[in-house]
């Protein structure tokens, strides 16, 4: 079993906060994250995948094609946009870092099968000192 | 002659657009950074001075002072900020990583003065392959 | 499952030894980590916690949370600090970062526990090029 | 159970082909990875190990020997080489990443268990946004 | 006066000799970095410009036309290459890393005059340990 | 006019005080710094030569020359060691980075003019949110 993972980057931003919260209950509650002006990041993510080489090519998923969903399915998606306000993929669902993960896994997780390879880690770091993984 | 560095973050929303201008010729002029609906980055703020080290202390400057100098004029006013809405150094000017360089040193540099010591260059990353350097 | 990782830095002085051994014989085992007057390390550590993400806060932790706990069990007490001889959590113990590994571990996994989270792996950089993982 | 990490660097040039295609049809399979006049990367490898710690020194594993044992099995077999064409451990083998770890992880297997410890993990970067991982 | 960098990236083969000197000879002076069957790095680069803001627009530079300019002009010509044998800017040069800095600056300071601004200065990183700056 | 860089690193304990102060003025005077049993650092040292490239060669200067050069004058006497009692160029000093970036400076200037070649900078990160540069 073999591991291999790329790492793309976006950058959005973003609010913590509920709907049906005053902005000073989402204060109290998700403190700077929720200014209602929004705030942003520059993400990383990591895409993990697992499988056995192709003694073919001595790859386990040609790179390109992988680097190319990722851009496709998710990065032109949410590159330089409010994730909020935005991302299909992320229509009702809390704009946490956690989130982030689950749903790119999600969106990431059938594809990756038809590329002939199966999805093993979403890695989504916020900033250099917070980072969230997903194993499905 | 001796220089110090001092490196601080901030997490921000921008936009790049001018107000007179339709969201389509803002997207021309500015691309998808001009998105009405705010992106996002993590900044790094590297603060450089110079000057003769104190043969008292064997310090150019006392880091903790300008640190919460630098926190105090700079970060808490832009981070988790929305930088064109929020951020009163930056009224009126557009959201730029060089005017942010350029607006940082002219809140800075009196400040550091009043410390002792002089401001060299205010250094900006917008991203890991994008910064700008402001010398005043 | 879901995983989320906080990182904090300290910066230490330690000497790898045993009191039963001349300096001669700590220097044959231990070589330059040994040095009777210490040297240092930046430590980099990584607290990793798995769990369910709550759909309240999208949150698996509060982060703010999580990190003022390790600077309160950890950070206050290492940084700046000797970690042979005035580190509580370290008494009796090698200054390995082995050891420093296992020894956070013991003083994170109750405290996690009561945030309502769960301690999955303690990771500690001793520099660039080394590192130890534990996970209980 | 802990983990113990080492990092080596090594430089070195290779090409991605099959000898019985043509130059054209490596271009097609292989892209630009394929140029039959060689490109090159600075690889960064991580070896982990795991095991227990011995309670006389504090240490999983003595790194000094580690760190000379990959130095001497892999980096100078390797480093400033032509993967292809100079390195004993990759010959007959696509000089993919992917190989690349499954073969550094055959060479070190045994040497790590004569040193007393259990290799874990074999991590290869190519570049900072590529890297595969073999766990045996 | 304000500066921008903007970094970009590229893999290619190199190798340091003299052709009139023997193998033994080329391995005398240029150590392992002479290897006839070549060797490779990962290069990044750092293209600094400096000039004045405009106020329309408040860039000193449109960075994806500089973006474009640098992959045009150097990146598309070197990544996946043999700096010796296939790259025409360093055609008749050493491939050493001062020399690049050197060719890489004639290569840009022409055109990006006409985009309107002007090159300070070329970096390019071999290896974590070192890189060349050149300022024309 | 050529730059070119050469990082090496080393690991040090350190505190800083006057001897003529007490414990309790050393502490309002440089913080936690001043703990009397000492604290260390990974420190970073970014060695600078400018000068015209030799046509034989295509170098400035040979690196390895260059690398061996620092690790015999400063490396070798600093690492591991305790920088107020055992490095004999720290000597009546305080152990702050800006000394120890003149100071470095002051061991490498004329070796470097020895080696051909001319000093330009010592810059000295004492971690990742603080560096000295020293020009002389």
């Amino acid at each position: 079993m073999i591991y291999i993972t790329r790492r793309e980057r976006f950058n959005a931003a973003h609010r913590l906060f509920r709907s049906e919260f005053s902005d000073e209950k989402n204060m109290a509650v998700f403190g700077k994250c929720s200014n209602p002006n929004w705030h942003g990041h520059n993400y990383e993510l990591f895409v993990t995948l697992r499988g056995e080489v192709d003694p073919d090519t001595g790859f386990l998923v040609n790179l390109k094609a992988l680097s190319k969903l990722i851009k496709t399915r998710i990065v032109e998606k949410i590159d330089h946009k409010n994730i909020n306000l935005e991302v299909d993929f992320m229509k009702g669902r809390m704009a946490s870092t956690e989130n982030l993960a689950i749903a790119i896994w999600e969106e990431l997780e059938n594809p990756i099968q038809e590329l002939g390879s199966q999805l093993h880690s979403v890695k989504v770091y916020e900033s250099e000192n917070n980072y969230v993984e997903y194993l499905g």
